[in-house]
């Protein structure tokens, strides 16, 4: 991580066309290659690289949530961007940077590490299902499902589909749903120009029809997601540093 | 498609290893580019130009399904191979073109045009889902939901949870699920070797828990999704040429 910080810091920048309102864009930029649009508000380097052993050793999670949301942006971002500028079309390797990032922080304020499969015992059949990382919290307490993502696009309803299948084999609720998202932010390849890529009737629906979700995170909240938590379904959409402040009401109350 | 395979009674092949019990396969090749996978079996360029003038007709279905998988499979396949040899790493023109082979056949053996979204109404609510084809077969008569893929791989989770929306808006069943599939073979990029990759455990559990598909065909179907049809959840695998025989079958009863 601190490498990737390294190289970013000695990397050119170009300011991005922003379509979003209210936020603003920039690349990073090498030779020909340029990273993913980087939100000018949210991305501090200085404050992520003297923050990182307070990363390292948990104690950022007191601090004020406007710099923890910089420090999650930075850092979770870093890693995806330095690679955009190295490799070509390599979409693998910083998705798996993520989940690990993402994981690793919810390990630690959970105490608990996570697996990556859950067995479907049902009556004469047993199967194994690939999941993304669910944590155990011990006995009669809730399980997490944690669906780990860069950005969603037409891939997010197997995040529903999934906790569906939870409900329907472990009981409503016994894991709660929780998806952490990168960005919905994308730079089109001719003009530069970035925008958000949201779906929110599209998410409703699934609210609605296939499962419940607790909570999104995301490291870059985009405002018409964020204003799903207002309706019917109401599907809370926060910043990923209001975690840590919710987290014991997330985990005990049933309603919330 | 006749273009395409013109294309390819001129191309190189070239023999691949198996490693599908029961099913030998070969690639067609150009300089270093190699096609996908093209069983031995069900290929038949000869049959396929006599009787695309009984496809265009429509006529095909009355002939013995034996036929019939070979007409489907080489049609089917034939643009997808082409492609191979022509453009690099392009996967959405084939599946665009497989798309609307399948949707073609279906919208003329059932009499009607397939439409691509459905209208989620919902009290106060107004939502537009995209989907792939629907077909409305009249008042008070069963609607098919038609999702099509060359391959399914890890998305497939996809076509269950669609189903599940549209059980949970219209009714269980309102819809039908059919999947079409066109095979799921790979070769080894290195070793050439040729393997079916399938995940019956998996089919089983989003079928007991997300929602029921009432038929999935294949151009080649695996051996391992078709044993699906004799254990329970019972998912029916078959050849896409059973469709013609059991349509009405599928369209009239309520627990076939």
């Amino acid at each position: 991580m601190s490498e990737s910080l390294g190289v970013l810091a000695l990397s050119e920048t170009k300011e991005l066309e922003s379509e979003v309102k209210g936020k603003d864009y920039f690349a990073f930029s090498k030779g020909a290659k340029l990273s993913r649009p980087v939100r000018i508000g949210l991305w501090d380097l200085e404050l992520a690289r003297q923050n990182i052993q307070n990363f390292a050793s948990g104690t950022y999670r007191s601090l004020p949530a406007k710099q923890l949301d910089k420090i999650l942006y930075t850092l979770g971002m870093s890693f995806y961007c330095a690679t955009d500028l190295q490799k070509q079309g390599d979409k693998k390797t910083p998705a798996t940077f993520f989940e690990l990032f993402v994981g690793n922080i919810f390990a630690r304020e959970l105490g608990v590490n996570p697996r990556k499969s859950v067995d479907v015992l049902n009556l004469d059949m047993k199967a194994t299902l690939p999941t993304d990382f669910l944590f155990d919290l011990g006995a009669r307490k809730c399980r997490i499902h944690l669906p780990v993502k860069l950005s969603t696009r037409e891939r997010v309803v197997q995040v529903w589909a999934h906790q569906r299948v939870l409900d329907g084999v472990y009981g409503m609720g016994r894991f709660r749903g929780i998806l952490v998202v990168g960005t919905e932010t994308k730079a089109a390849t001719e003009t530069l120009k970035v925008t958000e890529i949201c779906l929110p009737d599209q998410w409703s629906v699934y609210q609605m029809f296939i499962s419940k979700l607790r909570r999104v995170y995301y490291l870059d909240v985009p405002a018409r997601y964020a204003a799903l938590g207002n309706v019917f379904p109401y599907i809370q959409v926060k910043p990923l540093s209001a975690f840590f402040n919710e987290k014991s009401k997330l985990l005990s109350s049933a309603t919330d």
